[in-house]
C-alpha cells in the first residue's frame, strides 16, 4: 500500500534519527514518552488520519451551509469530530492539569502533520480552538480558566480569534470594535468582525471568542486595544449554558479553498446584549496576541507544509502508476510510468527536497519548544526561545510560500488530470493558498524577520541561529562524499550573513523603506539556507547509516545495496535529495543574495502614477 | 476611470513605439492598416471587452450545465457571442477570401489581449474554432473548405480539436480511435476522446471536429495517425445541416477554473454511425498538427498573459484604493493606500515587469508572423519563421508559468480579500492555471526548446534569436543611464549562450536524460533573458522619448517633469521597471545558469524507490 499524506519512513527518520526524540524522555516532564510510546502515538494518529479523516477531505470541499444565522459544516465532519474528541487529539502537548496529554511538541507535530494533511479545513477548527484555549490558559483568571479551559481543550466547545474588521486587516490598530465597562466589571462589546475561521458552526454547543476591542476612551492604535473573552452562550458558574450572548453570524465567505472550514462574519452586540470579560490587562490586547502569535504562526506553517507533503505523496503515487510515453534511452521497451521521464523526476525531486527540508525545520522548531520547556537554566531556555523567534517567520512565511509551489508542481505532474476535481491535487493547491495569507501575510512575516528578529537582542539571537547552521556544515565536512555540498552551503551561509548585515544597516538608516522592499527576498534566502541546512543534516545522518549498511561509500556499492534494501534506498535518497537542492536550487539563492546586495531602489522610487495609467 | 484588463497606454507603446506597427502598412498586404485604423480597431475591441465581455467573466465562473448529452453555456455568453460575431472579431488576421479581416497579427494580438483578459473561458471557444478553421484552410480540399470554412471563421459554427484520450495525453501516439474507409471514400470513425474544450455546447448550431485517429492497419505510434474532419451534424452540399453524426457528449469535467468553457468527453460512432473525411494525407495527422501547433501554442501564451495583465490591473487598482497601515517614514500622516508600502510596491513592480516583458515578447512574435507574411525573399521569410520557432515554447511555456505567478501575486496583494470570490483575483488565478497544462504541458515546451529548437538548422536559428537580443543590448549601451543595465543583460546573454552550448552537447550524447532534466530550467533562463531583452528595449525607447520631453536625463529633472506629465511618468516607469527586473530578478537568473552548468544528475540517478516508500 502506497504511503499517503506523509511518508511514514521519513517522519520516523526526522523524529528519531535527526531529532532524537527519545532523548526528551530523559527529562522528568516527558519521561513517559519513550520511543515505543512515540511510535504508537504517531501510528495511531496516522491510522485515524488515513482511515477516517482523509476520506472527508474531498467531501468537505462542498462547503458549509449558512441558514438564518446558523452554519452547518459538511455532514461528514461530525463523525470525525467525535473520533477526534474521543482520541483526545486536540490537546496533545498541553498541560495534563487541564486535560492535555503532556506530549512533547515534537511528537504532537508528527501526529499533527498527518491530521492536517488529511483535512486542513477540519483541523483548522481545532487550531483555532487550541489558540483560544492557550489565550485563556496564559492570560485568564482562575474563573475564566475554570469556565472555559477544559471544555476547549477537550474539543467540546470551539474557540476562535476575533481580530479582523473590514478596515482593520494587517493594520490591527485600526479596529473599531468597542468595549464599555459594566457595573459588574464585565464589558458591553459592540462591533463587527470578519474572516472568522470557525466563527459559527454546528459541531459544538458553544464557542468562546477571544475578541480584540477598544475600551471606551482608550488610546488610538494598537496601544489602546484590549482582549476579551466573549462566549456565544453565557456560561453559568456550574458550567451549564446560559443565555445567548448576542454574537450573530451575518454571513459566510465564498472562498477559493478550505471550503469545509467556515469563514464567518460576526456582529457582536447588535441588539446591545453582548457581554465579555477582560482577558489579561486593559490595553494589553496586542501584547497578549503577540505572545500567542509564534504558536499560531507555526501552526499555519505546519498546515501549509502538511498539505504540501500530502501533495507530494499524491504526485509520487500518480507518477508511479500513470503510464505515458517511453523511456528516452529505451523507447522500444514500450510505455513506462511517467516517473521514468527526467522532467517528471525533476519536479518530484523539487517537491521532495522542499517537503523534507520543511519537515526538518518544522520538527526542529517543535523540538526547540520542548528543549525550552525542559531547560535547566534561563540561559538554555533563552537560547531555544531565541531560535524560535527567528524560526517563526521562516516557518510561517517561507514554508507556506514553498508549500504552495509544491502543490503547484503536484498539479503539473498530473497534466490535464491535475486540473480536474476528480483528482485531489487541485483542491490541495486551493486549500494551501490561504496559508500564505492568514495569521499575518507572508509580507508581514518577512517584515518581522527583517525588522524585529534580525536586530533582536543586539543581533545575538540571529547570530545564534546562523551558528546552529554552521555546526551542521562542519559536521557534513567530515564526510568525504558530502564535502563539496558542505562547501556550497558554507558559501551560501557566509553570503547570507553578509547580506543580513548589509540590510540590517539600511533598516536602521533613513532608507528604511528600501530595506523593506527586500524583506521578502531576504526571507526567501533565509528559507533557502534553512532548507539546505536541514537537507545537509539529513545527508550527514544518512551517510553514517549508509556506511554501516553498505560498508563503503562507493557509489556503485551503494546502488547495488539500495536496489535490494529499503533502508539503503531511503538513505541514498536523502543524500541525493540534498545534492539536488544544493547543486540545482541553492545556486539561484546565491544569485538572489547578489540581487539583495545591489539593493536597487526602483520599486521604492517609482512614482505611483508610473505603475500604470 | 482606472484602466481595466490591460493598460491602454502600454499597449499603444508596444504597438507603435516599439513595434512600429504602422510600418506594416507600407506593404501591399496591410496597406489599409495605418495608425488611425489600428488605433480604432484596438479601441473598439477594448470597448467591447470592457463594456460587454468583462461583466460575464464572474458569471461564467458558475459553469456549464450538462443534461442528456447537451451542454448549456452560462446564459450571459449568448449575448456576447452575438456581439462578437457581429463585430467579426473571430477572424481578424485571416484571409478576406474566407471572411477574414486581413489584419496584421500584431494588431489582432492587441485586440485579442483585451478579449482574452476579459473572459478567457469565452475566448477559448473562439480559439478552438479558429484552430479548426486553420486546419481546414491549410489541409482541406476545396470541398471541405467550401463546406466549413466561412461558417467557422464567422463564428456561426464551432470548431474543436479531438486529440486526447484517457491513455493518450502527452503521448499522442498511444491513441486508439480508429478510422475504417467506407466505399464512398469517407471513413467510419469510432473512439472516445476526452478534455475537448468547446466539444459540445448551445452557442452554435454545428461543431466541426478535427479528429486524430488511426486508419485500420496503419503503423503504431505517431507515424500511423491521420487527421479527419468530423462534423457534429453532416453538412449537405447546399450548406444546410443534415443528419446527426453520432458524436455524443458523455459528460463534462468539473475543473479548477475556466468553468465557462465546457470540457467535454465525446464518444464517436458509439452507434456505428459516425463518418469523417480525411483532412490532409493518410498517416500525416501528426505533421498536420505540428503545422498548427505554433499558432495554437502562441494563442495559449496570449491567453495566460492576458489574464496576468488583467490581474495586474486589478491588483494595481486595489493597491491604490485600499487604505491600510501608515507610511513607514511618516506614520503621523495617517492611514495610506497600500501602494505606499514597500513590499506591496515590490509585488506590483514584479507583476508589472513580467506583464510588460510578456506583452513585448508576444507582440514581437505576432509581428514576426506579419514580417514573414510580407517578406520580400525566402531568406527574409525564413529568418522570421525561425524566430517564431524559438519564440513558441518561450511564449507558451515560460509566459504561462510567469503569468500564473503574476496572478498569484495579485491574490497576495489583496490579502484576505484575495482569497474570497467577492474579488476577481482568485478566479483569474484558477483560470490562468490551465494555460500551463494544455496545448502541450510546459514540460513539453521545454523539451521542444532544448531538444528541437536549439539544434534546428544546425543551431543557426537559435543563434539568430540570440543575435536579435544582442542588437538591443548594443542599442541600450548608447544611453548613459542604461549602460549598467545593458552590461548586466549582456552578461546574462553571454552566460545563456555558454549554457545552451553546454546542454546542447549533453543532449547529443548518451546522457540525453540528464540534459532533459534541465530542459525546464533552461526554458526559464531563456525566458528571463527574453524578458530582460524586452524591458531593456522598452527602456531604450523610453529614454529617447524622455530626453525629448525633459531635455535632460538628470533624475531630479525627470522626477519633476514626471509628476506633472503623464507621458514622462510612463517613460520613467519604463526605465525603472527595466532597472527593477535587471537588478533584482536577473541576478537570480545568473545563479540559475550556474546551476545548469553544474548539471547535477541526482534527479536522474535516483532509484525510483528512493523517492519514497
Amino acid at each position: 500500500m502506497a504511503q499517503q499524506i506523509a511518508d511514514r519512513r521519513d517522519v520516523s527518520f526526522v523524529l528519531h534519527e535527526m531529532m532524537e526524540a527519545e532523548k526528551l524522555s530523559k527529562t522528568e516532564k516527558f519521561a513517559e514518552f519513550n520511543k515505543k510510546t512515540i511510535d504508537l502515538i504517531v501510528s495511531e494518529a496516522r491510522h485515524l488520519a488515513i482511515k477516517e479523516i482523509l476520506p472527508t477531505q474531498a467531501l468537505g470541499d462542498e462547503g458549509c451551509r449558512f441558514e438564518n444565522g446558523k452554519v452547518f459544516v459538511p455532514e461528514s465532519f461530525h463523525k470525525i469530530m467525535a473520533l477526534f474528541k474521543e482520541g483526545e487529539w486536540l490537546a496533545m502537548a498541553d498541560d495534563p492539569e487541564y486535560g492535555g496529554q503532556g506530549m512533547p511538541k515534537l511528537v504532537a507535530t508528527a501526529a499533527g502533520e498527518f491530521f492536517n494533511g488529511a483535512n486542513p479545513s477540519f483541523m483548522l477548527y481545532h487550531g483555532m480552538t487550541h489558540g483560544a484555549a492557550k489565550l485563556v490558559e496564559t492570560f485568564g483568571t482562575e474563573t475564566q480558566k475554570g469556565l472555559y479551559l477544559k471544555k476547549l481543550l477537550s474539543g467540546e466547545w470551539g474557540g476562535t480569534m476575533l481580530l479582523t474588521e473590514p478596515d482593520a486587516g494587517s493594520d490591527v490598530g485600526a479596529l473599531t470594535t468597542s468595549a464599555v465597562k459594566n457595573e459588574d466589571g464585565t464589558y458591553a462589546i459592540s462591533g463587527a468582525k470578519i474572516f472568522i475561521s470557525g466563527g459559527e458552526h454546528d459541531m459544538v454547543e458553544n464557542i468562546i471568542h477571544p475578541v480584540l476591542a477598544r475600551i471606551d476612551g482608550a488610546p488610538e492604535g494598537t496601544r489602546g486595544i484590549s482582549l476579551f473573552t466573549v462566549p456565544k452562550y453565557h456560561v453559568n458558574e456550574d458550567g451549564t449554558l446560559g443565555e445567548f450572548n448576542d454574537v450573530v453570524c451575518t454571513g459566510i465567505e465564498e472562498k477559493l479553498g478550505i471550503h469545509g472550514n467556515v469563514t464567518a462574519s460576526l456582529t457582536l452586540g447588535g441588539k446591545g446584549n453582548c457581554t465579555g470579560t477582560l482577558l489579561g490587562k486593559e490595553n494589553k490586547g496586542m501584547s497578549a496576541m503577540f505572545v500567542m502569535m509564534n504558536e499560531a504562526r507555526q501552526f499555519i506553517g505546519l498546515q501549509g507544509f502538511s498539505i504540501a507533503s500530502a501533495a507530494y505523496m499524491v504526485a509520487l503515487n500518480y507518477a508511479r502508476e500513470r503510464v505515458q510515453g517511453r523511456d528516452m534511452l529505451n523507447p522500444k521497451d514500450g510505455p513506462v510510468p511517467i516517473i521514468r521521464h527526467p522532467d517528471v523526476r525533476r519536479q518530484l525531486m523539487t517537491m521532495k527536497a522542499y517537503v523534507e527540508g520543511m519537515r526538518g525545520l518544522i520538527y526542529y522548531t517543535a523540538r526547540c519548544w520542548d528543549l525550552a520547556a525542559t531547560a535547566d537554566s534561563d540561559e538554555e531556555r533563552n537560547r531555544y526561545t531565541g531560535l524560535i523567534e527567528v524560526l517563526t517567520p521562516i516557518v510561517k512565511g517561507y514554508i507556506t510560500d514553498k508549500a504552495f509551489e509544491v502543490t503547484n508542481h503536484a498539479v503539473q505532474v498530473h497534466g490535464g488530470y491535475g486540473y480536474i476535481k476528480e483528482f485531489p491535487v487541485e483542491q490541495l493547491m486551493r486549500d494551501c493558498r490561504i496559508s500564505m495569507i492568514y495569521e499575518g501575510t507572508n509580507g508581514i512575516q518577512a517584515a518581522d524577520l527583517l525588522g524585529r528578529k534580525l536586530g533582536m537582542n543586539d543581533g545575538k539571537t540571529f547570530v545564534a541561529y546562523m551558528d546552529n547552521i554552521r555546526i551542521r556544515i562542519e559536521d557534513a565536512k567530515e564526510f568525504k562524499t558530502l564535502s563539496d555540498m558542505a562547501a556550497r552551503v558554507e558559501t551560501a551561509h557566509t553570503r547570507t550573513n553578509e547580506i543580513a548585515l548589509h540590510l540590517g544597516k539600511i533598516i536602521l538608516s533613513d532608507q528604511r523603506p528600501l530595506a523593506n522592499a527586500f524583506a521578502c527576498p531576504f526571507l526567501e534566502v533565509m528559507g533557502d539556507l534553512s532548507m539546505a541546512w536541514m537537507l545537509l543534516w539529513r545527508a550527514s545522518v544518512a551517510s553514517q547509516k549508509l556506511k554501516k549498511l553498505v560498508g563503503s561509500s562507493d557509489p556503485e556499492s551503494v546502488r547495488i545495496k539500495a536496489e535490494k534494501n529499503k533502508d539503503a534506498a531511503f538513505y541514498d535518497g536523502q543524500i541525493k535529495t540534498a545534492r539536488f537542492f544544493i547543486n540545482t536550487i541553492l545556486p539561484a539563492t546565491l544569485g538572489k543574495l547578489n540581487a539583495i546586495e545591489i539593493t536597487d531602489g526602483a520599486a521604492v522610487e517609482m512614482l505611483d502614477s508610473s505603475f500604470g495609467s
